[in-house]
């Protein structure tokens, strides 16, 4: 596979309740197309990732934004994954050009989620799980992740390897623009905040968020007459995974991402190893630890040893969530995969100022995760 | 293009309210891995779609029927372009195997809607229309197709050759063993039932129904394997229009149904002459009618003639919803364009019995509108 980033663009992440999905849509989509030298009339197609209708009474939210951002001629569809939703956007988005049914596709990602309460957005978000068999008897998705915190805590992850993933994440995400919370957090302060759902606390949990990213994918072709500069995707795998948590036979790592590793890493033709830095779906600290395992960043059960020793720090083996990943630059769920594959395609370009560049960086690797693991695509991404 | 459908299975459409998504999923997939001889572990990933979360409170519904007909381990999705979910699935599943990244991809459509009164089914579907600035002023879908009915019926076309579609599919539906509604109508009866929205009465709009289909589609290398009848499906056309109504140009035909159209036929290689039959979008008689000039049957404006001439039977100029249409076998919104793949498969196949035969059919086209054209898509089937 070969298909070319040629634009992406990114909206503010944060409370943004004044806002419309229509208004968070366009701040991406503006700055994608004029990344990518290109007008809404050149679009082929428009493949719009929004995971939750519920939030905002909107259905077949595709075409009210296409038509909003000037492409209502193309043609549109929704991509719905859960969390993972952004990435299977892109995934379909590459699809459609592969098999040479469109050439140039705007992806947009968009989620406007603080336009209810808290508890509301909770409530909509539990929704993904099973609403017979799981979520009436309270399983929101801090209990889901918390479950697999409690087992590797049974098995010895210490409460000071698990927080040292956020401080890493808003240590970087301070310096992100786009982010949603800009601070830093002391690794006290992180062992010590409220609980959300034992062990997880404040820290551990991503927050509720609004935002927008979009990305223009073309042909490899047409990406070489676009740009000096394309980015290519050269690998996509994609698993699932039972819907409900009760029928895992474990509760230590995500089986699904290893399989949409190994079959990204497949494709690519390349090794963990190879990987210059990576985002991955921290929605919880024990996401971004069990990815470190599950996209074999480290052995499977030395995911606590490798944030204790900060390898994930630029310098170290493998730089991870250099944006701030979920945790400090907010998870607008839907948007999520596209904000991952803009700041990928950022490093990769070399566009990322200050302490947050990798240098020299040749692979970057996206790993979006909906549900627990029930919907997981990874992506990689080349120079 | 060249992507075999090699099984498709189809659950009875009606007032199935006792039935949830899971168990109108399992009736359409069991079927269609009977038809094909693959089982559940046999599939790469499915491709599920569903309109309307708001229906069932369900969010991420990929996720639970993946998990209860037995694909767990495949690579999820769900598709979403309102009453076009179910070819836009069927696209997204081709393009996923045109371009090498899934070789067998099981395709399931369902909606369940009559768990719901149906004031608020209409209001749940109306929500696919722009909900700031349309729907709060009373614009539902049947309201849509009237304004388009009232230009067309300004312009001369007659109650007597609308209400000939709807004949027309209560015929050829009364034969349909999964059908909604098995009855005829006269044509005196359809012309003079009561007013829904004025000009479309009772027998213009189809009604709202719950129900399945499925179809596994595979590579070209996969399909001659499994299968010494597989169908092609050789050519895919998509196009979209303004949200707003307010916002076209006219009120006489569906832009975007004639773009994809002329898309897919071109894909294809073949032109309008060489359909052998039709699968078409009769949400409303209206969407019929403007079907048979958008997809070159007849000449822009020559619609109602086209249908009072019987054009549109078996044995007239192209035979168009043989299985009843959306009008007679009903309109699970999510479900319609796999079930039109369905009955496109089995009359290539020559399966299908009777009165209800296309004999020695060759090409078969399917048609599948979301709103009132904002989403179309258009594919070409061949033996």
């Amino acid at each position: 596979m070969k298909v070319g980033v040629v634009g992406v663009g990114h909206s503010k992440f944060g409370k943004r309740a004044e806002a419309t999905i229509r208004d968070l849509s366009h701040e991406a989509v503006k700055p994608a197309f004029e990344d990518a030298g290109l007008t809404p009339t050149d679009i082929d197609a428009i493949v719009f990732s929004l995971a939750g209708d519920m939030f905002n009474g909107q259905g077949s939210p595709a075409a009210l934004v296409s038509d909003y951002v000037g492409t209502q001629d193309a043609a549109p569809i929704r991509i719905e994954s859960a969390c993972a939703s952004g990435s299977a956007a892109l995934k379909t988005a590459a699809a459609f050009i592969e098999a040479g049914i469109h050439d140039k596709v705007l992806v947009v990602a968009t989620e406007s989620m603080t336009r209810v309460s808290t508890p509301e957005a909770t409530e909509l978000m539990s929704r993904a799980g099973d609403v017979v068999w799981e979520f009436p008897f309270g399983v929101s998705f801090p209990a889901y992740y918390a479950l697999y915190a409690s087992r590797r805590m049974h098995e010895g992850l210490t409460r000071a390897q698990l927080s040292a993933i956020p401080v890493k994440s808003h240590e970087y995400g301070a310096l992100n623009p786009n982010g949603h919370l800009q601070k830093t957090v002391g690794l006290e302060e992180a062992m010590k905040s409220i609980i959300i759902a034992h062990p997880l606390n404040l820290y551990d949990c991503c927050p509720i968020s609004d935002g927008s990213a979009a990305a223009i994918l073309t042909s490899e072709k047409t990406a070489k007459e676009l740009t000096d500069t394309p980015i290519w995707i050269t690998g996509i795998g994609t698993s699932g995974d039972t819907m409900q948590v009760a029928h895992r036979p474990n509760l230590t790592n995500l089986s699904g991402a290893q399989r949409a590793a190994k079959a990204a890493y497949e494709m690519a033709g390349i090794k963990p190893k190879d990987v210059s830095f990576a985002e991955v779906h921290d929605c919880f600290s024990i996401a971004e630890l069990m990815a470190y395992e599950d996209l074999g960043f480290c052995p499977i059960g030395e995911g606590g040893k490798f944030a204790e020793d900060g390898e994930m720090y630029i310098g170290g083996k493998t730089p991870v969530n250099i944006d701030g990943g979920l945790k400090s630059k907010g998870h607008p769920v839907g948007a999520t995969g596209v904000s991952q594959c803009y700041e990928i395609t950022r490093q990769l370009r070399g566009e990322v100022p200050g302490k947050r560049a990798v240098e020299g960086a040749e692979i970057g690797l996206q790993h979006n995760v909906g549900m627990h693991g029930t919907f997981v695509n990874v992506l990689i991404y080349q120079r």
